[in-house]
């Protein structure tokens, strides 16, 4: 397979002091925001950093963490442990606020490196 | 913004003989595949490896590559020229062949990285 792959985080997740959730866009991206405020929703791929090293070394889960239900692999599931914890989430756009977009339904810590945004 | 990541392949795209797609997830995170069979549609993340670098400077483009639409920044398209050229696509999944998944719908080259697979 092939080598390594480098990603360049182009912001981070902020949870700002009023509990709303905000991706914040760093100034050398943020004119690849240019015209985003049209949309309703948008997909926010994030790096959920704060997973243990071991968490990555799964590759099987319960389905919803329910041990009730069985065993999946970790690529049938949506779980954060996998070999790359990539978190993939359509979000409403609230709106925007020079470099920050204010969502709404993202599921991610505070300070998580943002890689990516697509619209929705 | 936070440093630089790192991310590890997990297979790779396959454009069979017979023209069918297939993602192939190297042996040894082929257990993450675990009932994956029951699926009828999976997410595939994967890297577009033969981008030029040129291609991740560029913040804007026109949307579907429209010159007479208004350009956009590419956080609000869905273009292959971003910072990150990561590929995020909704596949239909037709099979297992072993470490082999056969996917419908993968507009990927032979050989693109694959860095996730999630249910859909």
């Amino acid at each position: 397979m092939a080598g390594d792959i480098v990603v360049r985080p182009v912001g981070a997740v902020r949870i700002l002091d009023d509990g709303r959730q905000a991706v914040e866009i760093a100034p050398e991206y943020a004119d690849g925001l240019h015209g985003i405020e049209s949309l309703e929703h948008i997909w926010v791929l994030y790096w959920m950093h704060e997973l243990p090293p071991a968490a990555r070394a799964r590759l099987r889960g319960h389905p919803y963490g329910d041990r009730a239900r069985p065993e999946r692999g970790v690529f049938a599931l949506h779980s954060p442990f996998r070999p790359n914890p990539i978190g993939m989430t359509r979000v409403r756009l609230l709106g925007r606020e020079g470099n920050r977009l204010i969502v709404e339904g993202l599921d991610a810590l505070d300070g998580s490196p943002v890689i990516d945004i697509k619209s929705a």
